[in-house]
């Protein structure tokens, strides 16, 4: 066993995490959650999306957002362009890193993005070779890598062949998300194994979502896998344990807990961290689904 | 890597987690949760402490409830029996398990049970004496096993020294306890191994809270070391996630998620489970502390 000795944590809470929350926030909010996750030594911060408000209203004022951040060198701002026309609007905010969204299931790609897996990666040619006339770097996602709420399983040879045409189309690196949280620790590290024959395990990312309370365990798996860089989400946020349907994506907090337990360095400061998660959770107003952020408050 | 193919659980929601929880429930309400327990496949259930109602309010009528639960063969309905009074009145009750409690940090003992831990061993030994001559099976637990709230860090040898103790009086089994859920993976898998080294693995149990969201990564690390018995409370009973200093004990449901998930045979029915829990939470009106259980309400 050879766990890695640095780890990059991509948080997705501004945009992962709040699009998938009831009420929309503020502009004002996001920056200064923004803000407090840079102050926090966070290296890559998902910060927004450029898609039509009409079909996803948190995501409203991504552009704003991105002009009143105080950015930080070496630190990505990145933001999700679903399509031309939002990968445009990303350029003209200012962004220099997007990401692109694939499924691994069929049947959720259309119900989620209304089109094939097939076409989903088509629309991304074009974003691909914008992206390099602009020097801007992608980041891929494919969702549904342990399971489908409607196919039900999902094979690692699926995960695998979506994981390599986004590596082999320029993606730089290959985020595996686990969107409903059924994978076990057993399920995470095959499927790594799988996908790694396709894609080199240091262009992979792991994405775990805590609805069936794997998530934890299913990164130490992924780290047991040589995996090194983990989507996380500030304060739990998109994944409010009290509503019905919760995505529950995985804390930062407690994976930087854990990490620290490990020894493995992330340049994070985990007192600034439950900080920023406190600031977004008093906007929210409703408690942290960080289980690190509560038990400390609770001391 | 080497998964164990059969886990037993503990179940230790009647004693440990109603124990701790604010409200006393009725010995019905007990019987009940005992009964379904029983019906959800569990093969070891801690029902209940033999200890002056004055000082565990929570754990009165403990004689009423081994009395009126419908025992199934080959099921052990076990109880906690501090002190040699207890122990005779749990006898009197019809037990024939019982567990010892020691701690492996001194300031927790002096604290908890007021005493140094080499003399709470050496109130084990009538204990040990009188179980044997009725025949009585006795289960050790040894508590702040990795971290403790006086004392911080507790070395592993400190751990394996109680353990050994324990194991040397003749208790078939020593639950290490995770008491303040601080521990993570590889403190888990560096305890596991140190104290396997005085005590065989076999004879060795884990018990995890996730007051800091790490429960999970340590009974798969757990795994990994050959562990193949863990303690766990039926709807995080015990952890109340809303309460402060919460003590955190991880949810049986979602243990028996991530054992299924790796093919581990448990024996438990997850379905009869999360109704055994659902059934208890609606007894506390509070919601239930298991991931499993919310998210198979959500759906």
């Amino acid at each position: 066993m050879s766990l890695p000795t640095y780890v990059r944590l991509v948080e997705v809470g501004p945009r992962d995490g709040l699009q998938n929350e009831a009420q929309p926030i503020s502009v004002t909010d996001k920056v200064q959650l923004v803000d407090a996750l840079t102050a926090a030594g966070l290296g890559y911060i998902e910060v927004g999306s450029f898609v039509s408000p009409k079909w996803v209203p948190q995501m409203a004022g991504s552009a704003e957002v991105f002009a009143q951040i105080q950015r930080k060198p070496d630190v990505v701002y990145g933001a999700l362009a679903p399509n031309l026309r939002g990968f445009e609007d990303a350029i003209a905010a200012g962004v220099k890193e997007v990401a692109v969204f694939a499924a691994a299931s069929e049947a959720f790609s259309q119900r989620n993005i209304n089109c094939s897996i097939s076409e989903s990666l088509a629309r991304f040619v074009p974003i691909m070779e914008a992206a390099k006339q602009h020097g801007v770097t992608v980041r891929g996602y494919v969702s549904c890598v342990l399971g489908c709420p409607y196919e039900g399983n999902v094979a690692p040879e699926q995960v695998a062949l979506v994981a390599r045409e986004l590596y082999a189309m320029g993606c730089y690196e290959v985020s595996l998300g686990d969107t409903i949280g059924t994978g076990t620790a057993g399920a995470t590290r095959k499927m790594f194994d799988v996908v790694s024959a396709d894609v080199p395990r240091e262009k992979l990312a792991g994405h775990f979502h805590d609805t069936y309370g794997q998530a934890m365990a299913n990164i130490y798996a992924s780290l047991l896998e040589g995996i090194a860089v983990f989507d996380s989400s500030i304060a739990g946020l998109g994944g409010c344990p009290y509503a019905k349907g919760a995505s529950g994506n995985v804390a930062t907090e407690d994976v930087v807990y854990l990490l620290n337990g490990l020894g493995i360095e992330t340049g994070i400061d985990l007192d600034a961290l439950i900080l920023a998660g406190r600031q977004i959770s008093t906007v929210l107003g409703r408690p942290s689904g960080s289980r690190v952020a509560k038990a400390r408050s609770a001391q």
